[in-house]
Parts: C-alpha cells; sequence; structure tokens
C-alpha cells in the first residue's frame, strides 16, 4: 500500500498486517459518512479559496456518485487499499483526476475519521431510537390489552402482593422512555462537529468550521480542537453506556420471560415455531431467542467498560488505540436493533395464561390488600394486621373478591397514556428531521 | 432489634449481623431526606383520610424538629435500631407519641427507601454540578489567562503540532460541558417519584402520588409501580455512569498534569507544599494530589460496572442485593466532589514554563504550518511538502515566526465564550430551584 | 505529621487530608505484618553489618512486645502519625530509644509496604482456603446424605433431566476445587519476597535479601527489583481474581437457592429464624441472607476490572495511585471469609423437600432414559426414540421404575472420593506449614 | 436446517438466523477438535457394546480422513448446515453410511461443546504458552546484553533513581513467570474431562467416563455431571483472567515502550520500517505497533469481566447465553498470540540510547547512593543525609563514579538465571507431552 507518511522504507509487512488489522472491513460502515463528510468539506474549502469552483463541481459530482453506489451496495475497499478514505479518494480520482486529491486540504486523517464516526453514530442512534419507539408503543398497547390478567408480585423471588400484566409490559415501556434520556445525552454528545481540528491541533489554514457544521446539520461544534480529538473514546464509551441502558432494560424483560415460561411459573408461552423443543419432551420449549436476547444485552453492559479500559490513562492527543474502539461498538449497534426488534417480535405472539392466581399458591397474595381494607373501614392498623395474621392463622382467610388498586401507576390505573406523554417528551429531543434534511441537501 | 415482620422466632444473630453489615452507618447520609418524604407522605395521608389533622400537625412539627437535629449533626442510629427509617419513627414516636406510628400506613419499606435514595440523589448531583461549574469557569479562565503560552502537541506521544495552554485549559473545560449533558439525564431519571409504588406492586389505598410528587419538587412519577421499584439499581447505575464520565475527564487531566509535571517534560510546576519531595532529590516533586485524582476517578470509572455485575439477571421485582449497591456507591459521591474541589486547587497554583517550545526538540512542530503558508501562497500541496522536507532535510527549515491560527476552536480563536455559552445551556436543564423551592416548603 | 523528605515548607493541610484519605484505618489490618517484616529486615541489617548487635536485640525485643500488642488488640495509629510503619517506628522507639530509628536503614517505604501486602495477603489466603475447605467438607457430606433425593434438572430453565441433591451439593464441592487452582496459583504469586527492592530499583548497600526470604518463609524472592515494585496492583489483581473464582461458585449457588426456596419451586426451606418474612404472609420465607452472599459475592467479582482500571496504562515505577487499591480489596477479604462462612452455617439448616418428582410437572423427565432403556435392549435409536414420542403422545408413557445411572460422576455413582482426593491434592500445594513455622520463629 | 429436535412446525427463519448468529464462522476452529472427541467417544461406545467393532472400525476411518482435511484446510461449514459436529456427521456419514449416525449416541450436543472447548482451549493455551516462552527468554536475552546501560528509575513518574536496561527486560521477564501460575491454574482447569455429561445430568448408559478421558489425554475428569456443565462459562472466565494477566504485562510493556520513544524521553528507537511517521517532520516515529499492542491487550483484560457480565445470576444447568461467549474469547486467542509474537519481534529490533544518564536532567539520580556510601564507611543515617543534602545545595554535589549495587535482583546482580529457573520450573507443570501423545493415538 501507498502512504502519504512513507519515506523511502517500506513499513515491514507484518507490521502493516499488525496494524491494520480488521479495520478494513469494519470501515465499510462508515464509508457513506465519509462521503458526506467530504461533500461539506470540499464547499467550505471551495468559500475559502483553497478549492476552485471548477474543482468544486467535479468533486461534488463525483462524490454523490459515489454516494449512491454505496447505497447501492456496489461498494468495498480494494485488496491495495489501506482505508476507506484512501478507496474514496482512489474512486474520486479515477473519475475526476487530479481534482479527487484536493479533498484533504485543510483536513488530516484524525478529524476526518472523527467525524465519520459522529455521523456514523448519529445514524446509528436514529435506528435505535426508531426501534425503540417500535418496542415501547407495541409494550404500552400490550400493556393495555392484558390489563386485567393478573399475576403474582415477588419480592425477594417470593410471591408477596398481586400483579398484573398491565403492570409488567408497561413497566418496561417506562423503562424504555427513562433510557431514552441517556440516549438523547448521547445524540447531544454525538451531534457536534469536530471537522477541522486537523490532527487535534487544529490548522494553520482559514477554515470556516461554522459552515461546515451547517452543512452537515450538527447542532454545534467541538469547539476546542484539543477536545475535539479527546472526543474520540469519549463519545464512543457516552454511546455504549446510553446503548447499556437499553439492554439492561431488554435483559430484564428476557430474564423474567425465561422464567415465566419455565414450567414452575408456566405464566405465558410461546407458539412452537418461535421456540426449540423435543418430540419426547413435549412440555420442554426452550427460550432461545430470550436467552440470546439477554446474553447480547449483557455483551452490550459490558461495552462500556471494556472501552474505558482502552482509553483510561492515556494522555490527551491521538493514539493509535483508538482504532480498536470499533471492533466491539460496531457490531453491537446491529446486536441492539436486532434485540430491540426480536423482543418486539417474541412478544407480540405471547400467549397468558389465564387465571393464574386461582392456584392456591397465590392464597396470601391479598392479605395486605385485606388489611388495608379493615383500615380504611376504621380500624386501626395494627389491629387489623393482628386480625388478619389471626384469620390466616386458623384457615379462615378470604381475599377480597377482586383487586381495586386506583392509585397512579397501579393495576387499576396504570397511568399508560401519561408514559407515553413522557416518552415522547423526550423524543421531541431529537432533532432528527434537522439531520436528515441537512444529509439530503447534500447529496441533493 | 424489634421488626414489625418478626414472627415469633427471634432471627438468628450471626443472621442479623450479616444482613444488616453496613447499612446502618451508610444511612445516616439518608435521615435528613428520609425525614423530607415522610413530611410529604404524611400531608397526603391526611388529604385522602388516612390520618387526622390533629395528628398530622404533632407528626409535621415532630419531623421538622428532626429535621432541624439532623442538619445540625445531632442524629445518629442508636445501637439497637435497624435502620435510618426505624430511628426516625423512634424519634417522632418519643416526641409525638403514637401518632408517629402512623406515618407507615400507605407506604412500605421498599417505596420509603426508594423516595430517600432519589431525593439523595437530587441533592449530591446539585453538588456535583456546583463543583463542576466552579471548575469550568476556573477551567476558562486559565485558558484566557495563559492564551499566548504555546506547548507542543503529541499524536501517538509524538511531538507533532503546535498547541497553547489555552486549547488545554479551554479542552478539559468544553469536556466537562458535554460531561454535564450525561448529568442532566441522569438528573432527569432521579427527579421523578417513586414514592406510593409500596412493594413494588402498589396498594389498595387511595394514595395521591400526584400530591406528593409535587410536594417533593419532583418533576414526575415514576408511575407505573412496578417499574418505580425497577428504578432501584438502574439509577444507581445511570448515575454511576454520568459521575464516571466526569471522573474520565479528570482522570485525564490528572494524567497530562502527571506527564507535564514530569521533568522530561517539564512543561508545569506546582508550589512545594502542593507536592511531596525530597531534600536530597530537589528536583523531586511527586504530584501525589494528581495521582490520587487520577486513581480515585478511574475506581469511580469502575462503579457502573460493579453495579450492572450486582443487578444483572436479577428478575423483576424488590431483591435483598440491591441493599449493597449503596457500599461503593455513596463514597463515591464525596470522592468525586473532592477530586473536582482538588483539581481546581492544583491549577489555581500551576507554574507553567516559559517558552517551551524554544527547545531545539521542538523545531519541526511548524513544518505543517510552513507547508500550509506555501499553499496559501498559491503553490500546489504536494509542491509545497516537498519543498519543506527538502528544506528539513538540508537543515534549512524556518519555522514560521507566529501561529496564526484562526479558525474557530484554534489557538488564536479559542471559543470560550460560545464554550461557556454551551456549559450554560445544559446548566438551564438542571431545575434546582423548583427543587429546593419545595424543600424549603416542607421543613418551613 | 512530621515527614522525613519534608522540605522547610509545609504541606498545606488540604493536600495532606486528600493524599492520606483513608488509609490510616485499611493500615491497621498491616500492622502486624510490618513488625514481622522489621524482625527479618533487622536480623539481616546486623548480618551485613548495618546493625550492631546490641541494637539488634533491643529491636528484636521491642518489636516482638509490640506484634504481641497488636494481637491482643493494643495497637491503634495515633493522631498525628501518618502511617503504620511510622507508628510502629514511634513505638518502637518510645521502648529503645534511638535505635529504634535504624530499622529503616537498606529500605525504602515502597518495598516495605511490598512486603507487608504479601505477608497480609498470605495470611487472608490461608483464612479462606482454611474456610473454602470447611464448605468443601460439609458440602461432600451433604452430598452423600441426600444423594438419593432427585430433583428435576433444567436446561434453558425448562424440566430436562432427572438430577439429585447428591449432585448438586457435590457440583458446588467441585466446583470450590477448581477455583483453588486460581488461589494456589494467587497464592505462589503471593508467597515471593519483594523486601530489598527498595524504592523499585534497589539499593547500594549489600543487602542479604536470601536470608529474609528464608526468615518470612517465603518460596521465593521477587528477583529483579523493578519487577517487584510491578508487582503492586498485579499481585491485588491476580488475587482479586482468585478471590472472583471462589465468589462466582457461592453466587450461584445463592442463585439456586432463591430459586429453589421460591414457592413455585419450592424444593427446599430454612428454619425461620434464618429467614425473614411476615406474619400475614406465612409463605413468604424472604431468603436474605443468600440474595446478600449473592450479591456480595457479585460485587467481589467486580474486583478485579477494578484493579484493572485502576492501573492500566501507568508506565512502570510506583505510583501513588496504588495506595488505594486497598479501600475495596481488604474488605473484601472479610466479605468472602462471611460468605464461605454463611453458605455452610445456612446450608446446615437446609430442608429438602420429599419426591419432589411426584408431581406431574416432572413426568417426561424421563424420557430420555426410556430411550436408552430400549437401546440398550437392542432397539436402534432412532426407533426407540419415536416409540418413547408416540407413547408420549398418546398419553401412554411410563416413567421407567427408578434412576439407573452410573457411569462417573452420575446420580448413582457420585465420585465424592475422587472430588475429595482431588480437592486435597490442590490443598497439598499450601505450603503453610512452612509458612507458619517461620513466622513462629521470628516472633518467638 | 434439519434439527433432531424439530416437531412439525418449522421454526421461524428470524428465530433461526437469530439465534445462530455467527456461530457457524466461530465454529470451525472447534473442527478438528470435534473429529477427536468423536474419536474418543466411539471407541468407548464400541468398548459398553453401544457400537459394534465393524462400525468403529469405519467411523475411526472416516473420522481420520476427516481430521487430515480440516488440517489441510478443506474443511468448511456447508449452506445448510446448522453447526459444526452435524457438519462433521453429515461428512462422515457420506462416507460411512448410517453408521456416522451412532456417533451420537450416549452424549448430548452440551457435553459435545464442552469437550470441543477444553481441547480447544488445551490447543490455545499451548500456542500461548509457547509464544510466552519464546519471549520470555528474548528478554532474558536482551536483559543481559543490556545489563549496562542505565536509564533513570521513575517513581510518581519523577526521575528518581538509577535503573538499567538490565532491569527494564528482565523485569517483564520475570513478570510473564507469574503470569505463567494463572495459566497454569487455567491448564489445570481446562484440561479435565467433561464428555459423558450429556445435558448436564448424566446418561443411563454405562458409560465409560475414565475410558473417555484417558484416550483424550486428560489429566481427570470433570467427575460431577452437574458441575461438568457449570464448567461452561467458568473455564472460560478462568482462561481469560489468566491470559489477561499475560496481556497486562505486554500492556505495560507497551506504555513503557510508548514513553521511551517519545522525544521528550528518548531512551529508544526503532528502524523506521517499524514504526510510521512523515517525512515533514522528521523526528515523528510513531510506535503504532506498540499502541495496537496496548489496545489490544487492554480488550483483552476486558473479557474476564464481560464474561461475569454473561453468567453472573443464571442458576445451574445450560442456558443459550453460554453459546455467546465464543464471539470476543476465541478472537482474542489470536490476539494475544500476535501481540506475543509482536512485541518480541518489535524488541528484536530495538535501539537504545547511549549514555542516557550523562544529561545533567539526571544528576540527582545517585543522591542516596552517596548517602549510603557515607552510611557504609560509617557516618549515621541522618547525618550522612545532611551531608548529601548540603552539597546538592551548594551545587558541589558528585555523583558516585559507578553504580555498585550487588545484592540480588539489582542492576549489579539481576539474577537471571534464577529467573530462568523460576519459569522454567512453571513450565514443568503443563504436561503437553502425554496431551500431544494422546492425540498422536488417536489420529494414528
Amino acid at each position: 500500500m501507498s502512504k502519504l507518511w512513507q519515506k523511502e522504507t517500506e513499513t515491514e509487512r507484518s507490521v502493516e498486517k499488525f496494524t491494520v488489522g480488521n479495520d478494513r472491513e469494519l470501515d465499510n460502515q462508515l464509508a457513506a459518512f465519509d462521503v458526506l463528510g467530504s461533500l461539506a468539506h470540499t464547499r467550505m474549502l471551495e468559500s475559502i479559496g483553497l478549492l476552485d469552483k471548477n474543482d468544486l463541481d467535479q468533486v461534488q459530482a463525483g462524490l454523490k456518485v459515489i454516494f449512491k453506489e454505496i447505497q447501492e451496495g456496489k461498494f468495498s475497499i480494494e485488496a491495495d487499499v489501506e482505508d476507506v478514505h484512501s478507496q474514496v479518494e482512489l474512486l474520486l480520482t479515477r473519475r475526476v483526476g487530479d481534482a479527487g486529491k484536493k479533498i484533504h486540504s485543510g483536513r488530516s486523517r484524525n478529524d476526518q475519521v472523527l467525524v465519520d464516526l459522529k455521523l456514523f453514530f448519529r445514524s446509528e442512534i436514529q435506528e435505535i431510537v426508531k426501534n425503540t419507539e417500535s418496542l415501547f408503543d407495541q409494550l404500552i398497547d400490550q400493556s393495555e390489552e392484558h390489563k386485567n390478567k393478573l399475576l403474582p408480585g415477588y419480592t425477594h423471588l417470593q410471591i408477596a402482593m398481586p400483579s398484573s400484566f398491565g403492570l409488567w409490559f408497561g413497566a418496561y415501556a417506562e423503562s424504555l422512555a427513562d433510557d431514552m434520556e441517556m440516549m438523547l445525552a448521547a445524540w447531544k454528545v454525538c451531534n457536534k462537529n469536530p471537522l477541522g481540528s486537523a490532527a487535534g491541533y487544529g490548522s494553520s489554514f482559514p477554515l470556516n468550521r461554522t459552515m461546515t457544521t451547517e452543512l452537515l446539520g450538527f447542532d454545534s461544534l467541538n469547539y476546542n480542537v484539543v477536545y475535539a480529538q479527546m472526543g474520540r473514546g469519549k463519545t464512543e464509551r457516552i454511546l455504549a453506556q446510553a446503548m447499556s441502558s437499553v439492554a439492561a432494560t431488554l435483559a430484564k424483560l428476557a430474564m423474567d420471560a425465561c422464567l415465566f415460561i419455565n414450567q414452575n411459573f408456566a405464566f405465558i408461552s410461546f407458539p412452537d415455531e418461535l421456540t426449540t423443543g423435543s418430540s419426547i419432551m413435549p412440555h420442554k420449549k426452550n427460550p432461545d431467542v430470550f436467552e440470546l436476547i439477554r446474553a447480547r444485552c449483557n455483551k452490550i453492559q459490558a461495552l462500556p467498560n471494556e472501552i474505558a479500559l482502552m482509553t483510561t490513562n492515556l494522555p490527551s492527543g491521538y493514539h493509535r488505540d483508538l482504532q480498536l474502539l470499533k471492533e466491539n461498538l460496531f457490531p453491537a449497534f446491529k446486536s441492539l436493533n436486532e434485540c430491540l426488534e426480536m423482543t418486539a417480535f417474541m412478544l407480540q405472539s405471547i400467549r397468558i395464561k389465564e387465571d393464574i392466581l386461582k392456584d392456591e399458591k397465590y392464597a396470601y397474595l391479598f392479605s395486605v390488600d385485606a388489611v388495608n381494607e379493615e383500615v380504611l373501614n376504621g380500624v386501626p392498623f395494627r389491629e387489623a394486621y393482628k386480625n388478619v395474621g389471626a384469620a390466616i392463622a386458623k384457615g379462615e382467610f378470604k381475599a377480597p373478591a377482586s383487586v381495586k388498586h386506583t392509585h397512579e401507576g397501579s393495576i387499576g390505573n396504570l397511568c399508560n397514556e401519561q408514559i407515553s406523554a413522557s416518552f415522547k417528551a423526550v423524543m421531541t429531543g431529537f432533532n432528527f428531521e434537522k439531520v436528515d434534511k441537512a444529509v439530503s441537501a447534500l447529496i441533493a
């Protein structure tokens, strides 16, 4: 491979192989965003006189064709090409000649990668948020649909109080709403423009970073160029933390599902085609999908720590270590999106057992309600408590005829509308339209 | 100890000792917040007829006295008392008699702890944000003050490009601004009311959760009661993630400081009374404070993972495991605040070496600028690059007389005003005044 | 406080407070070991002529008295004293005058701490191994005692195959045997002498490190002085990894216990005095002890990562960061030992339900055995499989009258003797006697 | 795909895709080991009458051909085949007909995977140990070669005491010796036979597990079948912990290298073809290889925690989650081996600066030695200390003419022979020959 920084001496082949690693495959995912960055950068270069109008026109036309090819799946990094940026430049130069080489003026590989990553992360966040919203809506619907189906509520994994599938579905919906607060923070951190920070110390060219910020639809800049470079690793960690929050919600839901489908609980089941089993073990319906959602999401929960371990105690300034962060992070986007989709897909087919609470195991679920009922009728709490205790001891306890929980967020008053409103309120913080509009304008 | 749930059998002493652990000491920090929760809860109880006006008045008066005593440092959990909640009830009952026992109606220990934690976390976030803001302001000031002091910028820890102390201080300021996005997300997650969720499945009492939400100054409710309980562990993890972001910024700054104070770099120094040393090693000035900031902050970076490991794969519903989350989290608040304060304190006394770049080691820092200068004068990039390369090879390279970086965020245009504006914009998201006002009203 | 390295300038009080942290309390645990180190070090000093015989005699006598006082709980670090080492020196000087000050010759604070830690870790490993051995023996006994009590075996948390309490207890015993392989590795890493490495670069004194190695009962030396210092942090991490292995075993056992005590499983129960509950929820027996064992052990599992995060990317040589490693590690020793003891204590009172498998839920547990039975009678596997499948489909399936598993490690052939032999084989690797003998000789 | 457990209903394609994941690619690495397991298993089956002699002969011949093909790189999992085990069976059945299907008798997919993994891990440990030994030998050689080249030793990253490249190389060698203690523990845990544990609850067939243990060259069995299954996840975590120990050593060495190659230190350099740079920045030699070794090794350090997060709080028995552990662990073997090789490769070309200590920065390195010299000449320590301090203050300090450190492990007495002996002693614990012999016999 030919590299700009190369002196007479060839880099040892083993060194080259080791340093490139599997970066080229991972970089494929950045191709479209690299082109977007160049579309904005070259327009800015022309505006400050570092590129003439004619070159700009050629370069813009060429880049747009490449962008289209990438979207059509026709792009790949050729055998001798070092990385995605070189490949884009090569394609461009083949198409428009020497003008293609001018797209590097005024930037360094460092800020080029930084902006590619930010654009890529924005796109991945959009996908995650979209899938989260779908799952949220479905959970709220299922909470409403199953709101009258009771199940035992456990504390210490001991049978404790009446609960309901309305509460169960709704709880996970509301959990996603809080997760989106973290994702919104990650979005805000991602949605700032590092382009123009060069190798992390800025440039003596009179760049117009505000212009590229606007062209790329960023909210703002990573102003300080040293900070712009410091954002590498940090942005990844923050994004991984936001993803880990969604992942933790899904993993817990999956754990519940694995428990509830277990035959000792047997609260829920799924059609045969969604489970694995055995013809000589007819009751066995292995919840592989939920087990794998759980495992994948726990893996995602480990990501922020991995990133921290790889970046901790590095002084400021670029280090090659940062390249390796892609390896587990990039696949995690796909994995989390699949988990969101599969969770929704599986829950669509959930079958909930009727009359779970009729089993005598659950008789004492209502003892607290019984105490409360006496209290509401004027009996002092400690006396009511003793009465119910005594009735239970004598085997004379009668559970109240029905559950009458009325306060906000309880079985009889799920507040799903409020939860939805709260979710939608977080959604408004993601200014996806602005971003989409800017991107569309760039490639138009 | 006497506990409500106790049957005839005494709990084994060893079991009791093991289960209580060091929870009582940690709980001391929750005392004031436990009283606040009870102040709000009892007013709500009275409003729905579960407490009569006379009892309410006594209870409110008693709780306010206890609150004051706590603030005066006069509170401690007595030897035979199980936890902070029991201690508060005991003090109250000593003061107002049986009315004191009624403060438990309509809640469970679970939601009582949940709300105590949320109130405590809000308070700790306020402290962290306040200290972060002070450090931010100082960093911006120092960035301005030292904006003309150049230092070498490194990539791959190799001398690369000119940088400045203006950039260095400013970069960490801007980093804190992004960290506050995460802290704001944590604040939003914390600032929702779980009170009324009882043991995680709600109550058959006609509680008015909206009323306690308003009284306690929460933004909103954790509506779904199952989710309210699910928030335990999750809230801690999210808050720890936000803290880890601030911690990562401080740790990196501390790493830079340890490197820059090293005699091979020798960019900065500190007065003797802020370092440790040796009279026979006169040049030795150990930066213990920065080393410990780094270590403490890396420890805080490990917290979210610890919390994840302790909560992963627990099905929904309360588990006693959650109690243990306090042990490392509570001391982390104090530790992070001390790190913020000590960073500011140390930097106030920083001494920056003059004319660092005069050393011949740094001669080639300006080679990129020299290339750019030719380009700006019309020489094609590759030719300019060759010219400079040749001049260097012949030993004839002359660095440009001065650094002329003018674009946004560069040495000559730090954009500290914009960075400050951006920090302040995040600050407006923290509605501390509303919270303070509600708390003041409760204890008035 | 007075410190040797102090120049004219007083260290800022806030700096001093921050750097000392809670090190003084933690250091109390090192006191006895610090004395042991000095007993050995001074004998060596005398042997190379750096201490005269008379001084040695005084110092030895004085140190032995201090050692005794520490063991009697009479030791504490006084208010103005910086650390445990200074306190020991102070006590010694009060007792024997200026001779007491000579114990520092030929060592630095760095190698003094290193050897204290190694001696302390050796002692803690002994305690953990002793407690592990007790639990192991008990588990093997209980495996034998309950070997005929069947329970369902789960895969994917789905009812799968017959298992037994013999297998269940025995599995955790065997798990501890493998954990001890890790602990033995940690022991070997700890049981090497760093004393004499001074500040990590050795000394110009003609020290006899082999002599202190023998006096302190170490297996060998950390020869290379740079490596001796590098062992700080590394030793802690390796020991924490070994502890995490034991912890993982206990946590899994605790998770099983929490599941089995749950009323939907109801395989085991515990006396009331070992659980918590509620008089109006008579079936509720909260397994707090197991929940806390689980949580504490998961916390211990997080330790190695915390240590890694605090030491990663520090170049070689001492850094003050290392001091902070004590904070979570020291309490973990106590916590793990308590978990080992409480697990044994709880299991002693376990009550196992009789005839668990009579429940119709478990009918198909034996279908694989039924297939195998046909196969052993000459029916080809696929045919046998179809036969059993058909019988089940028609509701005519009959489970075999009894479980006849005979191979090594199966229900009918637990191989507990072999497992015990294997555990004892690992035990022989810990040369505790040699260590105890050396320590006894030192203080005699 | 066709699967034995399949009922009439087809598994949803999306479910199938999600559950298979990228398992098929990873499984390729297990192919050879799967064949080895079957070679042993079928010989045992014949010995207990579950396979007739004629079938055994065919199966053995067929499997040996497949083994050879795998070693020649001719093996891959076909498009419609679920996993490596099915692919091997398919190839075998194509070759020997129905006899090929009988290799599954008496085992489950679970113990088949378990034994494949153990055999694979043994092989990977061998590779890691071999590469570690090469690096160790080289480091010892380089320690001897460069033993007279001094460099400053740092504490707190402050210039402190004289050190040497003899110490520096030797320290990392000795570190690897301790790492091998952990690897040996992992080896012992891996080198036990789980085959015959079936789905984790054993089998009603009269298997001879001792026979397969011997045939496969295992030290011993995982006796208890429940524990055998429990070993999944646990074995991976222990192995990852052992790998993380080697990784931590390499990462620290790489950090030192990056620091020492930095121009402010400039202690070492590397030929141009092993670094990357820039023709206009002639002094810039980016140590990409060391940066990537550091990053890769820190990534490996994160592995044990990831595994813990994915397995914590799973009750005993198989869960599908365990499948996902392969994803990061398998590539880590390759990565660690490459890091070991590249570290050795790079260090072979290291160039060490002569006379580093002549720089006046390092003048006071010898002040402690000067104090010691006076002490050895009979001056009391505190007086000697004052004398040297005074000389320094007056600018009259003269460093001793040479370094005279003579004790074990010091500059003048590196003890590399003893360190080598200690390394070789650990090596003897790995009984690779026994394993190799057993494998050779199986495929003969």
